[in-house]
């Protein structure tokens, strides 16, 4: 400890880069937007022509840091440091993005996708400051969920641990991009608000929602109108208790200390977490909802930054 | 490693006592039952005797053992060794068993509950041998289960991890022992079969289960039958689906090496588990299924024998 480190985004629209102390003092952040027809070679240099900067911009050079971390928008192979997939941009199979970084940075880096890597960091410099296990759930378009247990990041036997997103949570529900039917991203994400409001409007349901263009409607609109609109109000209270009641299937699961909610929804405030605290209590143990914290993230909107700077600090060397 | 150890287990209506050799060979082997208005004086007198007379049954003193393991049926407090209570005798609760033992023998002693115990003796002796990542699930009259991550047990926040017996699986579903609505111990487990079968009889259902009378009927009753009779087919299959698809959900956020399942009713076979696969399969992700095994523990019956040694031979020291 003691050495400020680099921290890396890749993230679905844009990169970021800072250098960030192993106290959580951001001592730079720069970011700059993806160009969804990048190669992964131009977005590599691209994320490291960003790191040089922020480093000179903290007043360092690559030589005075302790390490790298690299927080990946999609899934990685953690043990090869190797890109399997990455959900916003072509081509990225197979790239063995970690170890490209440590030879160009000359430090020693570690990566993982963003759910893990943000899972750590509300370890590291967040709501779980110093516990051993928290439950970490991003909602954004998607919803995915990083695990921290006994102090670890916990990846499972192929690096594919924390999908809470995809876990069948309605009957006969709705079809998910999995292809499976009533998982809780098809109900609760981003991507379900908006489909439940398109669907609504569609069957002719009143609401402020139809002075929005219905090609231009977002999840943040939906939120927005929700202190306001009844058919808004709804949709949200929904989608949070689904939310609330696929958490207390995970608590039930591993009796954490914390479970920290970030994502873009998760900053829709008490509109989305009085029907997600609705929805945990009715399904989780009493015991096990006694001795933990539900609460939102501490690290909005940076979840990337820390995430990847807590990569750096515990587990790159 | 090298020196046998010797197993202690408090199950539901017997105690346990033999002592195993490190590489799982059962030297020797006894058991006695419990009588229900046992104080827990009289229980750990007769559980050390127990003890006694199976070391001398494999010719040793406990000056030639490594280590002692308890496997408790009930939930514990494994960081001070204490019985939170137990849920079968009365008077538990407090009763630091570890170091009572511990004392007796001269031994280093572990201490846990007998799901969690189970799952560590699957990784060191049984179905998860060598494994790192796996889900112990005990299917009897109750449902509970015991996770092993990174090698470990994880027990949690309060050592109350594996309630997935207590996680909500049907909307409006039948009540629970917990109290809440639609546990997967509602609908999956032994008491749950007997319900059903009972429910179902006193609606007039046709059914070979008739010929037994209402109040001997058991879970075993209606497995057996359900090679042969409609109705308890169709029993076994909807707990057989119901189990598949909690045991998904499981996987789908844990990533496990492998869920081996125990307990009584796991041992109906393919009845059960051709359901259970049925479930499992329309909720897991392909990529987690394709990379894990979903058996049947290979240490039936003796789960808590083995899972004592299993505790003796991890934790003890």
């Amino acid at each position: 400890m003691g050495r400020p480190v680099l921290a890396l985004d890749i993230g679905g629209t844009k990169l970021a880069a800072g250098v960030v102390t192993p106290a959580g003092e951001v001592l730079s952040e720069l970011s700059s937007a993806t160009d969804p027809s990048s190669t992964p070679t131009d977005v590599t240099e691209a994320l490291l022509d960003l790191g040089s900067r922020a480093a000179a911009a903290a007043g360092v050079g690559f030589g005075e840091l302790e390490a790298v971390g690299i927080s990946f928008g999609g899934p990685v192979d953690h043990a090869r440091g190797v890109v399997i997939t990455c959900h916003h941009l072509a081509g990225w199979e197979g790239v063995p993005l970690r170890d490209i970084v440590s030879q160009r940075t000359g430090l020693p880096t570690a990566m993982d996708n963003d759910a893990n890597a943000a899972a750590l960091g509300e370890v590291v410099f967040g709501a779980g400051r110093g516990c051993r296990d928290l439950i970490y759930i991003t909602v954004s378009t998607g919803i995915g969920a990083g695990l921290v247990i006994g102090g670890k990041v916990h990846r499972g036997a192929n690096s594919m641990a924390g999908e809470l997103g995809h876990t069948h949570l309605v009957p006969y529900g709705p079809k998910c991009t999995c292809g499976r039917l009533g998982c809780l991203e098809s109900v609760a994400s981003g991507w379900a608000i908006v489909r439940e409001a398109v669907d609504a409007l569609d069957a002719g349901a009143a609401s402020s929602l139809r002075s929005i263009p219905r090609r231009e409607l977002s999840a943040r609109h939906v939120m927005e109108m929700a202190q306001t609109d009844a058919l808004a109000a709804r949709i949200v209270g929904r989608a949070g208790e689904c939310l609330g009641l696929g958490i207390a299937r995970a608590v039930n699961l591993l009796n954490p200390e914390v479970v920290a909610i970030g994502g873009g929804i998760s900053q829709a405030g008490e509109v989305l977490m009085a029907p997600v605290r609705r929805g945990f209590a009715r399904y989780v143990m009493p015991e096990l909802a006694q001795s933990m914290r539900l609460t939102t993230s501490e690290l909005a909107p940076r979840w990337g930054l820390f995430g990847a700077a807590a990569l750096a600090v515990r587990e790159a060397l």
